[in-house]
């Protein structure tokens, strides 16, 4: 095994501070977890899809540092980011007599790490946890911020807990095994970060998207990077979530009612949300806050990159129904995350009215 | 209506400090709560027991803060402290439409806290919560400390989280419609913090036991003050329990395997948690930390509070394998909150014969 170079992007929260690695050639290697504190036992939480392919590699690099490893195979999909897969991980948890000084490895993509995270944030009122994310989605975006949780038949992530890893191993090899769509939703969270905080960034994913879609590992590891150093940056100054950090929601309130609206699962996250930003755009321009010709680029980008640009044809009465239901939604009033320019963002309130034409007009 | 006087214990945890107000006539007054946060709405979470007798005074005092109160009333007691309650608590706030500035106000002994508290922490990732202990066991123990959570079939508390209140209001008053059991099972945490931190307090509950037995509303006040305060103290300095704050759990070791042993409900908690005291001083005579005579005296005082100083008859093994599941016993090795003279207490191992021989002492 080559050793490779290795970006780090350290997440600053306090006692709670913790490092990303991005690179090749982590995942299989003792010296991505050498660092960590030591404890009675590892228990590795995967699905049936990625565990197989990984879990051994895994296990094998962290047995020279746990007593014992576990492993916990989960089904894989959205659809089973549910209260009862929750309660799968305890029982085998319990099962496996995992104590306070048990460390969680959540390997997989964003539903893994938000289950085993947040089962670590619960059990014995919380254990750690390392997050091996193995979908693009999950490397540059639940690898940061600590936000763990289950999906309620009511609205998604409604059950959660805000939950810092210990660290963060980003392997980008992992991402030769994505599937195809999964790769391109997970392009949807790297076009966000370029559009809500750095257009520079932006610019440079417009002219990368080919390599990035043909998966060169170098482009691969500068996006995740930089896609984690924003996400970092923001988090760091909002942990909980009360203010700043509102603007990672870019896209996201379309993005939730769309994929509540067709079921969990039928749109990938990714997907739904590069058909959000490309509508929260268009409602930036409706607010006054943006050039027609900024939303026509987000636009440009999101169906450059592969995402879809039309929105499932719900009806405007229930996508409004299921975003006044969204967790942005205080006090009954509609908020979006809003373009105000290049590379900046905020929350504003928005009429119905406006919401609605944006809706009507990518064929909700 | 008459003002009384009321003492504030305040409890000291950085941006999480909160401050408890102990007295009587405060359940209902809308001044108890003034000092609150507003929010869109609040929601009581209470049990088909005490709901009943003050919910209502409770939704009174708060309407004139919040636009919305709700009530959740949930079945009574130890064995619906479970994870299909929980779910109950969720279903209830997202019909309610409950949302991030809703505040949580859990109306009832420590079931009730643990759950409400517990459904706060999870519910959006967070959401603030208020204690209304109706109980003395909540009143001295569940309203310190930000313990929250659920048993599991397999131990008590297993699945939790720390999640601190904004407030608790304890009001006595409510403790003149407590069963006769509960009020007894309540001061067997009163002597806990005795035992553990403050002889001179001990003292003052042996000679008050008589005045506490009869509801004294002064002599009352004062055990929960008191009490409060020397939890209050030790959580401020261990918050997460990695350290002093373990001593609070001085005689659980022994309780929860009565508790988990009998079938959770069987015994009263406080009542697992005087015999239990009374055992683990008796192992502290065995380890040769203490007299007999100071483990005689701890027991006299269990006894004369009307608590039982006879285990069940489980047998010792079901003891053991009991104890090796419960948090406390890392890594496979027994651990207990032993004393170690009059007002001191701390961590230690004890071998499994030392154990035994004190088990079956209690006719375990």
């Amino acid at each position: 095994m080559t050793t490779s170079p290795v970006a780090i992007v350290r997440v600053q929260l306090g006692e709670r501070s913790y490092s990303i690695s991005v690179g090749s050639n982590l995942l299989g290697a003792a010296a991505s977890y050498q660092d960590l504190p030591r404890g009675s036992s590892a228990v590795i939480v995967s699905n049936e899809t990625v565990g197989p392919l990984y879990a051994e590699r895994l296990a094998a690099a962290l047995a020279g540092f746990y007593p014992k490893v576990d492993v916990v195979l989960l089904p894989d999909g959205e659809a089973h980011k549910t209260w009862p897969t929750l309660q799968t991980i305890f029982d085998a948890m319990l099962a496996a007599h995992c104590d306070r000084s048990t460390t969680v490895f959540a390997l997989g993509g964003g539903v893994i790490g938000d289950l085993a995270g947040f089962a670590a944030a619960c059990y014995m009122r919380g254990v750690a946890y390392v997050q091996v994310p193995t979908t693009l989605l999950a490397q540059v975006d639940s690898s940061v911020g600590g936000k763990t949780g289950v999906n309620h038949p009511s609205g998604k992530n409604m059950i959660g807990a805000f939950h810092q890893p210990l660290a963060v191993v980003a392997d980008v090899d992992v991402l030769e095994s994505l599937p195809e769509r999964e790769l391109v939703a997970g392009l949807a969270e790297v076009i966000k970060y370029g559009a809500v905080a750095d257009d520079s960034f932006l610019g440079w994913i417009e002219a990368s998207l080919p390599a990035l879609l043909a998966r060169d590992k170098p482009s691969l590891v500068q996006a995740v990077t930089r896609s984690c150093h924003i996400k970092a940056q923001v988090v760091a100054s909002d942990e909980r979530e009360s203010g700043v950090r509102a603007i990672l929601n870019f896209g996201h309130t379309f993005a939730h009612a769309i994929e509540t609206g067709t079921g969990h699962g039928t749109w990938l996250h990714g997907e739904a949300v590069g058909c959000g930003m490309a509508m929260a755009a268009d409602l930036s321009v409706r607010l006054g806050l943006i050039e027609p010709a900024h939303a026509a680029r987000i636009a440009r980008i999101v169906a450059a990159a592969g995402l879809p640009l039309r929105a499932p044809a719900l009806g405007v009465a229930r996508y409004l129904e299921l975003m006044r239901m969204d967790k942005k939604a205080e006090a009954g009033q509609l908020r979006f995350i809003v373009l105000e320019g290049p590379g900046r963002a905020a929350v504003r309130g928005a009429d119905a009215a406006a919401v609605a034409a944006t809706i009507e007009s990518f064929g909700g």
